[in-house]
């Protein structure tokens, strides 16, 4: 705390204005959580929010206190101080306006503001919060509604990698990424950002810098992509949070498949990959595979066998994949990265179980054994082992 | 917790809209504290405010789900969001105003609205506390605000007691009293109420019903002085926090008394009782006796000494004193009571080494170690120990 508080200083002391926005101290907000579990296995979102929103409202008034007891100025500010105003979804509100002149108010005095990130209020003065990685969705609002110059975003790594370091040792930090290619990125598995941030970020032009807490290197800066040096492929993203589901023998006709993805979308079951193999001539019969959380699974199993047995089909279940997806703003005018993609993976003899595609990635569901494998044979297959741009 | 739902929803059940006002869970408000004392000896007020402010915060949310939990229906509704107006005194605030239209609501949905106490805001939006006792106080305010039946205070003991049950086992429970006389012995060390949640009581003329949380029997009830039978004597405190300070041949002449208490005050100490001998024929020297908080004492040690090298004077401190007082509206139409509670003293051969009165109580500084001895002699001299009125 201490540290931050003296590098906020420092900043403000270049001549700049400071406004800083802190989460809950580790392992607050989980306290927070058992205490509300003791009392109901599923307690009231509203109550649930005025309760862990206190977490940030602790460590933004310490960390005033911090930055004072270092000889500085500083105000703790809380959501609906602020006025961040949001939506009424306790747990995972959106923010619609923040107003600004508390903190102006604030930095023109010559103190840093301290906002506790993460809360907000709705339109009736209650209580609400972002869900997770909320402080970092805070920090990006705030800086679009103050038109900062930069929003930095500390912490525990150097930034954002081309790839996951403890699957491929060759990653390389990125000095500049897109706001579509880091969106992509954070939506394929990569934890250094949320995806809400993101989306802000890049809807108010918010430059972002990801840099570590725990030195004093510059990080990543995550811009719009005027100006960037467009590669073909930026990084490579892994997620191993999803299971393979395959339905197999199930009619083909139609009508079919949308009943079973009606019935898994009346659970709120998000899928995210389907494919459904063509049947072959004569055969009236199809596979259908798609994937979906591993933690929805255990939830979904008795929808999925249901939905099977009504079309005739048997269900498989694979949870050892892992999607392995390489992103790049490049794809867009290269052709042939798919095809140079399957080929790298199909020289190492890795099988493809399933391919998904948007304008600026390619994801393949691939056994999750090979992970590493694939990780560096596409790392070096797309050139990001080198230092500088590809 | 668990046991105070059940006892609001039963309430509710009865027939009657509840607003439940709640504190910090036992250890809380310390535990924050600590937090901020690690930062800096003398912390912020208002970032202070802001952190402390959590504890009852955290306590209102947990005791709505719990009456979640229980099958009824609740809100947590905070400082700022029951607008609770106060003053600026980060700390120490004192309320000013309370906007009742969202109490009202939350009532007549037919919620138990649970008020974090001890918490306002100021006219900017701050986050205030009320200092110490100050969940009492909101509940008075607020009791007030939505002109509410009467307001229970829930304690550790069973009401208000004509003496300390520590210091006299002959103490009884009194049934209704004053808030004229509840007044004076919370100012006068009785504990169970504080002072500012009985001033706000008597000047709205809230019905205050002091009860246990842990039994159903009926407290103590504080009320108007109208239709109360007026007890010469209602109860006996006893405040062991200050301490004796004598200055011993203070020069006899105009204004050497004013510059010592000039000087005292100007540290913000409160000096209570003040004696000063009267000065014998031909003497020119006198002595001035006062009391002080035996906290307050360390600091302003050296103020006393400089100010008595002043006036020629020597300094004695005795911290082994206990100031004992009697309250009693009937005292206003009894003469006598003062030279009854001498003349008990006497024939126990207790020295009195101050006095003081009001109408309605007269205090009496006497020698620690004689406690229990004058509680004792006192209850039963003044029929205390009767069953029934005295």
């Amino acid at each position: 705390m201490r540290a931050v508080a003296e590098r906020a200083l420092r900043t403000q002391r270049d001549g700049n204005d400071v406004v800083m926005i802190v989460s809950a101290m580790a392992g607050e907000t989980n306290r927070l959580l058992a205490l509300a579990h003791e009392i109901s296995a599923t307690p009231d979102a509203r109550e649930l929010d005025a309760l862990v929103s206190t977490g940030e409202q602790v460590s933004a008034a310490l960390m005033a206190m911090t930055i004072q007891a270092l000889g500085g100025q500083a105000q703790s500010l809380l959501g609906h101080q602020v006025k961040v105003q949001t939506d009424g979804a306790f747990t995972k509100a959106r923010i619609r306006t923040i107003d600004d002149a508390r903190l102006q108010r604030t930095v023109k005095d010559g103190s840093i503001a301290v906002v506790a990130g993460f809360q907000g209020v709705d339109a009736e003065g209650n209580i609400t919060t972002l869900g997770r990685g909320g402080s970092d969705t805070t920090a990006v609002a705030i800086a679009a509604a103050i038109k900062a110059d930069v929003c930095e975003i500390y912490t525990d790594v150097e930034g954002v990698y081309t790839t996951d370091p403890n699957v491929c040792p060759a990653a390389r930090k990125i000095e500049r990424i897109s706001y579509e290619e880091m969106l992509e990125l954070a939506s394929l598995g990569a934890k250094v950002l949320q995806i809400r941030s993101v989306e802000l970020a890049m809807k108010y032009g918010v430059p972002v810098h990801v840099r570590s807490s725990f030195s004093e290197r510059t990080g990543t800066l995550v811009v719009g992509e005027e100006g960037l040096e467009t590669e073909v492929v930026t990084g490579i993203a892994y997620d191993k949070g999803e299971a393979k589901v395959q339905l197999a023998g199930v009619a083909d006709k139609p009508g079919v498949v949308a009943k079973i993805f009606g019935l898994l979308a009346e659970r709120n079951v998000c899928v995210d990959m389907i494919i459904q193999s063509p049947s072959r001539a004569g055969d009236a019969r199809t596979d259908v595979t798609f994937t979906v959380s591993k933690t929805d699974l255990p939830r979904i199993k008795d929808v999925i066998e249901q939905a099977a047995s009504e079309v005739g089909a048997t269900v498989e279940y694979d949870p050892d994949i892992v999607k392995v997806s390489i992103v790049g703003l490049g794809m867009r005018s290269h052709a042939g990265v798919a095809a140079k993609m399957f080929g790298l993976l199909a020289a190492e003899g890795i099988n493809i179980q399933a391919i998904s595609t948007s304008e600026i990635k390619i994801s393949c569901i691939i056994a999750a054994r090979y992970t590493e494998l694939a990780g560096r044979t596409l790392h070096e297959g797309f050139g990001l082992d080198r230092t500088g741009g590809g």
